[in-house]
């Protein structure tokens, strides 16, 4: 007998929870479609070369491998150890996420798309990372990017994305945190390590969690000089007031031209938003930002909620050269995505899901027998044929048990047809919630379902 | 530089065909839910062993098997050849198909899920093929089952929504064809080779392909007396007149219980599918269909269109004990398929896809300069409130490129906002189908849009 759990780190999905994850792809969806997205796909499988070497070491320990198929092992070196042997054992890998893939097909179809080409993807992605609460090695991303382009519209408009979406979506209290790398590394210039732009941000990066104090500690110990963390504490004592942060951002940038490239960027980005207004969104200068450092050249986002304890639940910025490496150099890019398990798991905790989404039918119609069934499937014929969603019961089985089957499953109603219904051309129609009782005739029920 | 291709057998879908796909899932997934069934999702990976026994050895070959991670040779043996080697290093499969995913997770769910349990899946499975023309490695599923019910009300409620769902798409003229596999077994028992009912379908199954003469020798080749096979060409040389054949089968099957219970079960499908009626679809019986006999038990159906060449576009049957292999014994089921990857061809060689299918943006406001991109985003928002999407060119390119832009991604309308507009308080739109000039107010141009 075989076993039948799913692999570790996977899930099956349930009806419900089809429902409620399909609600919140619609509504990210149809937001990236108002913003003039297009929705491609790739597949799953993509080349190991593909993958390989994007994700930095890491990364490249938690792609899932292909086996080769037939006699895989016929032309491997038996003897390699298994690092050396997966790529003569393995020619395809699961994605790990959708912006190599990405990536790869502008690239590919360069000549089928038009610049800038705005697309939006919602697939799962595989990482055989370590399981744990929230964390699966099956997960959806939820991306939308725009490639060839350097426009700072777009970050605006990403801004109003996240904005629309999680309004949309009932939270009242997120924010959405902005940095730009340009000002990462002005920073670095003005404390006179340019070249230690990653040792300053790595201990930066923990200013909420250790506190400012512990954060000069780290910086000590990675060799910045006493003037160098006297400089930053300038700015970084200078608790969430945008504008005063700007303001000393600005003073301290005279000698860095990067950096002043950087606060012009994040003043257009800034005063933009503004003016065009927010919903639900606060908009903050979170110069702690630093997600993805390697790879992003310009903004970078991040978007928390303040209302449940979750990480962040949106991520994104902008990268200079994505595609150089698969043959189409100089492209600009920035993109973002919502972090789907994650929004799905604070929709719970916060009890927000529409309470219209349900995946039962409408109306189940009760069996009573074979001259009932031939009655009801004709009723189920003309209900369908309108439009409503119903069930026959497929046996004879006790009312008991037909009716336990419609609570079950969450029919809203029940049709009883007897010979007294089948004389008179009617159906008894109960409503679950409240065991009320209506006789009407198809007509009229279709009437009363659908208006 | 890496290599910017898609393995082999593998595709990348343009947003065209997106939208295109969407619009056939969309379809089959209304028309399920109109009969009651709700839907579930399983993992891409299942473990090794729920997959491998399932589909024969020559599909067992076909199964794409994942490398485990980490030092996957530390513990295997690595003079075994590659067959036995693989669950060494491997545990976990790519899903080759949904049914039997689906019985893992009904034996799995058993305790969360109501019976009969209709649930339909949307998804991709990957099959290690040689790729060919309209054969590829990863292709969509769209099933729908029902598990714990022997009624045959479903039999006949999947025969309309092979025929709903089809017509809905547009196909006029495509023949369900229906078989029942005690039918085949009865006929095995009739001719006196009640253990060799392989050996005849398998020479059947070319029926249509090689004639009854040539059927004839192989049924001699393969050991049918010639009583048995006179006795056969009784019912084989009807020719596509049902009445006549369940009449000759029924003559035929005195001696056969098991015959005339495939006979009774027939009568009951078709007399109640002809009873309620159908759209568009042929009803058919066809003895010579066999699909998967090892699996079915009971009905048998496959569709093909009469109006392309395309084999068959989607498939079913019933089978008695699909989860028992899970531990949940006892459980009848029946199910249908449809062939995604061949009906979209076969909508695209007939033409049959709605004109209003499209994925660019409704409307592009053309970019002329700093002032006139503030006034633009402004126009933007008040578009997207109220759920008209459209795009901002993202910088002041010259117009041509703009209008190529447009054209290229196929947006119906460009808004023209220059100097005389902002004063105005209007837009100029294009209709670029025939280049037609409107002068409308923000409001007028929502109203023209949305109604």
């Amino acid at each position: 007998m075989s076993k039948a759990s799913v692999p570790k780190g996977t899930r099956d999905f349930l009806p419900a929870q089809i429902e409620k994850r399909e609600y919140l792809f619609q509504t990210i969806k149809s937001v990236y479609k108002k913003f003039g997205f297009v929705p491609i796909e790739t597949p799953a499988m993509e080349r190991l070369d593909t993958l390989t070497g994007k994700y930095g070491d890491e990364g490249d320990q938690l792609i899932f491998k292909i086996l080769n198929s037939g006699d895989f092992m016929s032309k491997a070196d038996k003897e390699l150890p298994s690092n050396k042997l997966a790529p003569q054992i393995s020619k395809r890998a699961l994605r790990y996420d959708l912006t190599v893939p990405f990536a790869r097909f502008v690239a590919n179809h360069r000549n089928d798309i038009t610049f800038p080409f705005k697309r939006y993807q919602i697939q799962p992605v595989w990482r055989a990372d370590r399981p744990q609460k929230g964390r699966y090695q099956e997960f959806f991303q939820c991306d939308a990017d725009v490639v060839g382009s350097d426009s700072l519209l777009h970050e605006v408009e990403f801004i109003q994305i996240f904005d629309e979406v999680l309004s949309q979506l009932g939270l009242k209290d997120f924010s959405v945190k902005v940095n730009n790398r340009k000002i990462l590394a002005g920073l670095a210039e003005v404390i006179g390590h340019p070249d230690q732009l990653m040792e300053m941000t790595i201990a930066l990066d923990k200013l909420d969690k250790i506190g400012l104090e512990k954060v000069n500690d780290e910086w000590r110990q990675r060799g910045l000089s006493e003037e160098a963390v006297s400089k930053l504490n300038r700015i970084f004592s200078i608790d969430g007031n945008k504008t005063a942060m700007m303001n000393t951002l600005t003073d301290m940038f005279e000698t860095s031209e990067l950096g002043r490239k950087g606060i012009e960027e994040l003043n257009y980005v800034f005063s933009k938003v503004e003016e065009l207004g927010l919903n639900k969104a606060k908009l903050e200068l979170d110069l702690t930002l630093a997600r993805g450092l390697n790879y992003y050249t310009g903004a970078i986002f991040e978007v928390a909620t303040n209302e449940v304890q979750m990480g962040s639940i949106c991520g994104g910025g902008r990268y200079d050269d994505l595609t150089g490496i698969f043959g189409l150099p100089d492209m600009s890019g920035v993109g973002i995505s919502f972090g789907a398990d994650r929004i799905y798991d604070v929709l719970n905790e916060l009890e927000l899901w529409p309470a219209d989404l349900q995946s039962a039918p409408s109306i189940l119609l009760v069996n009573f027998g074979e001259e009932e069934l031939n009655y009801a499937t004709g009723v189920a014929k003309q209900l369908r044929e309108a439009g409503v969603s119903c069930e026959v019961y497929p046996s004879s089985a006790k009312m008991k048990k037909q009716m336990a089957y419609a609570d079950k499953k969450g029919f809203p109603f029940v049709a009883l047809i007897g010979s007294a219904e089948m004389e008179e051309g009617i159906l008894t129609v109960k409503e679950l919630a409240n065991a009320e009782q209506r006789k009407l005739s198809v007509a009229e029920l279709i009437e009363f379902l659908t208006h």
